[in-house]
C-alpha cells in the first residue's frame, strides 16, 4: 500500500444568516471577504490547505445556487470536484456524498480532510501542521479523527469535546469521550477550567473507507444511498441517481448521526486561533481592529468610538461616541445593532420573511 | 392713519451643520423635512403665517446660492420679496436690509414679523394669535417686540431673556430687563425655576421705522448702509448698490448689536410648542415619536429600540437593540451617534473640512 491520497472536503452549502445584511441567501456568508483584505471565506479555506492539498483533490459540497459563486471565486479547482447537493440534508449526508465520489475515483484509502467553508484561522501554519498530523493519524489508526480546539475562554456559541488518555491514540491525540452540545455559562466555563473539554471545531480526518463503514454501523439507510453514488459516479446516470437518492437521505449532522456513536475516535487539540466566526461581534476577535478595538471595513470615521464593528462599502460612515455598536451598511438594507443584541439579527430577518419582503433575505 | 400692513421677514441664510449628513452646504436644514410630512422647515414657516400675512408681503432674505432652492420651495411669493446677501453679516444687517426694502415699498408703518426659517411649532394657531398680539402691541406702543417662549425644561442651548413687569407694557407684555446667553445647566436650572426669565425665540415684531431708528441710534453705520438701500430699491442700480454696501455691514446678531441697547423692549410670554430644532435630538421633542420614543422617518424596522433618531430614505433601515442612537442614512454618507454625543458630530465636519472632502459638506 503507497501512501494514500489526501483530498479535502469542503463544506459550502450553508444559508447562515447571522451576517445580515451582507449575507444573503443568494450571496451566504463564506462567499464574503469579512477580514477587509479582498478574500472570501472559501477562497481561505482552499488556500490554507493548498500545502497539504493539490487543487485536483479538493472537493466542494454545495448546491445549484452557489454553484456559479464556487466556480467564480475557485476557478482552479476542476468542475468535476464540485459537488451539488440537490437538497440540503445536513452535514452526514453532504460528507457520505463525499466520501462515495472520493472512494470511486481515488480509491477508498483516500484521506478526507473535511472543512466548513466560513471559518477563520488566525495561524494558518500550525492549522496546516495540525491537519497533516490529524491526516497521518486517520490512516495510521483507520479511525475517525476530529479536531479539537483548546478552549480560550467559555464560549457558549460553541459544542464542546470531551476527552480522555488512551495507549492505543497516536502521539498528541487523545480518546473522544462525549461531545458536548453549546453549554450555558456556568457548564462552558466548568469545561474550560477543567481542562478536559476542547472546542469542537467540525474539522475532521478520516480515509473514505473508514467514514464509509462507520456510516454503515450508524446511519444504514444513508449508507445504502452513498453506495449508489458511489456505483452512478462518473457514468452518465449520475446525475439521475443524484437526484433521485439524495433527497431520500436522513437529515442529520455527522456529530450526532455518526460521531457520537463511533467506538474509535480520537482528537488532537488544536491552537492555531481558530474562531467560526459565527456572528457580527466575533469579528473583533479574529480580524484586525483599531487602536480602540473597532473593526473597520470601509471608509469609515470613527470619533470617540470604541469597540465596533462596522462594515461599509463606499460610502462615508461617520461613527460618533459608539461603543458596543454594529454597523452594517449595504446598497439596499442598514443594520445598526447592539452587540449584545446581535443575536436578535436573526428577529430581523424573521420579520422580513413574514413581511413577505423577500428582496432582502 | 390706516392700520398699517404687516409684512413677515423670514431669515434663509443660515449655514447650519448640525444635522449633518442630512443638511449639506447646498442644502441647509431650513430646506429639509424632518417631520416626515414632506413639509421643509422654511414652508412650514410660511403657511405657518399665512393668516396674518398676505404672500405678496413675505420677505425672504437669503443669498444666492439658495435663491433656487427658495423659488423652488415657494413659489407663491414674488421673486421681487427674495432678498439676496452679498455676504453673511449675521441677524442685524439682515433684518435692516430688509427693514430698507418694506419701508420703501410699504410705508416705514408697515409692521415687520421676523421669523428664523427654521423652527418648529407645535400649535401653530396658538403661534398665530401670539404674533398677531405683537404685531398690535408694536404698532401700540411704537417699541421693539421680542416673543419669549415660558420655558419648560432648563435647556443650556437657548439664550434667555429677564422681564419685569411694566406699567407702560401692553396686557399680557413685560419689560425686558435684560438678554442672557446660554447657561450652563445650574444656571438654566434657576432660570426655570425662578419664573422671570423666558427663551429668546428669536421671533420679533416692530414697524420698520421703530427697527430703524434703534438701528440709527446703535449702529449708525449699518443705519447709513440700509439708507441707501432703501434709496436704491426697485431703481435700476439696486444690484450695485447691494453688492457695493452690503458687505461694509458690521457682522452683529440682533440681540447684540439692537435690543440689548434698546430703553424700550417689551416680550409676550409664548407657549406654543416651539422648538429651534438645534440638533437631531431635538427632533424627540417636537417630531411624531412611536410608542417607544423613536424618531423614525424612511423604512425602518426597530427591534428591542428606545429613544433613538433614526432618518433613512429608500433604504431598509433595521435597528436592533439600541437606545438613544442617531442613525441618518443619505446616499453617499452614513452617521452613527450617541444622543449623548450629538454636539460631536460638528468634529466630523471638521475632519472632512481638514481633510479636503468638501464634497461631504
Amino acid at each position: 500500500m503507497g501512501t494514500p491520497i489526501v483530498t479535502a472536503v469542503i463544506m459550502a452549502g450553508g444559508r447562515g444568516e447571522r451576517f445580515w445584511p451582507k449575507s444573503r441567501k443568494k450571496c451566504p456568508k463564506q462567499f464574503l471577504s469579512l477580514t477587509n483584505d479582498g478574500e472570501t471565506m472559501i477562497q481561505k479555506t482552499v488556500n490554507r490547505i493548498s500545502g497539504l492539498v493539490k487543487p485536483e483533490h479538493v472537493y466542494i459540497v454545495t448546491n445549484d445556487e452557489y454553484i456559479n459563486l464556487v466556480e467564480e471565486q475557485m476557478p482552479q479547482i476542476p468542475k468535476e470536484n464540485l459537488l451539488r447537493e440537490p437538497a440540503a440534508r445536513n452535514t452526514a449526508p453532504c460528507i457520505a456524498f463525499a466520501a462515495a465520489v472520493i472512494s470511486k475515483r481515488h480509491g477508498e484509502d483516500a484521506v478526507m480532510l473535511v472543512l466548513p467553508a466560513d471559518h477563520l484561522i488566525r495561524h494558518e501554519a500550525i492549522c496546516e501542521d495540525v491537519l497533516h498530523r490529524a491526516a497521518n493519524a486517520a490512516v495510521e489508526t483507520q479511525s475517525l479523527i476530529t479536531i479539537g480546539i483548546a478552549p480560550t475562554y467559555p464560549e457558549t456559541g460553541y459544542g464542546y469535546i470531551a476527552f480522555s488518555r488512551s495507549e492505543k491514540a497516536p502521539e498528541g491525540f487523545y480518546r473522544v469521550s462525549a461531545f458536548k452540545e453549546k453549554p450555558d455559562y456556568q457548564t462552558a466555563h466548568h469545561y474550560v477550567e477543567s481542562g478536559h473539554y476542547l472546542w469542537n471545531s467540525g474539522m475532521f480526518a478520516w480515509q473514505a473507507k473508514t467514514f464509509l463503514q462507520a456510516v454503515q454501523a450508524h446511519l444504514p439507510e444513508a449508507a445504502s444511498i452513498a453506495q449508489k453514488l458511489h456505483d452512478a459516479c462518473d457514468t452518465d446516470s449520475f446525475e439521475e441517481v443524484l437526484e433521485q437518492e439524495f433527497p431520500k437521505m436522513p437529515s442529520i449532522s455527522v456529530d450526532f448521526g455518526v460521531l457520537e456513536h463511533a467506538e474509535e475516535l480520537y482528537t488532537i487539540s488544536g491552537s492555531f486561533g481558530w474562531d467560526d466566526v459565527g456572528s457580527w461581534p466575533s469579528l473583533q476577535r479574529v480580524a484586525r481592529t483599531d487602536e480602540n478595538g473597532n473593526y473597520c471595513d470601509g471608509d469609515i470615521m470613527a470619533i470617540d468610538t470604541k469597540e465596533c464593528v462596522i462594515s461599509g462599502g463606499k460610502k462615508l460612515i461617520a461613527a460618533v461616541g459608539l461603543e458596543h455598536i454594529i454597523v452594517v451598511d449595504t446598497e439596499d438594507a442598514l443594520l445598526v445593532c447592539d452587540i449584545s443584541d446581535a443575536q436578535n439579527i436573526k428577529k430581523v430577518t424573521e420579520l422580513l420573511r413574514a413581511q413577505g419582503r423577500e428582496e432582502f433575505l
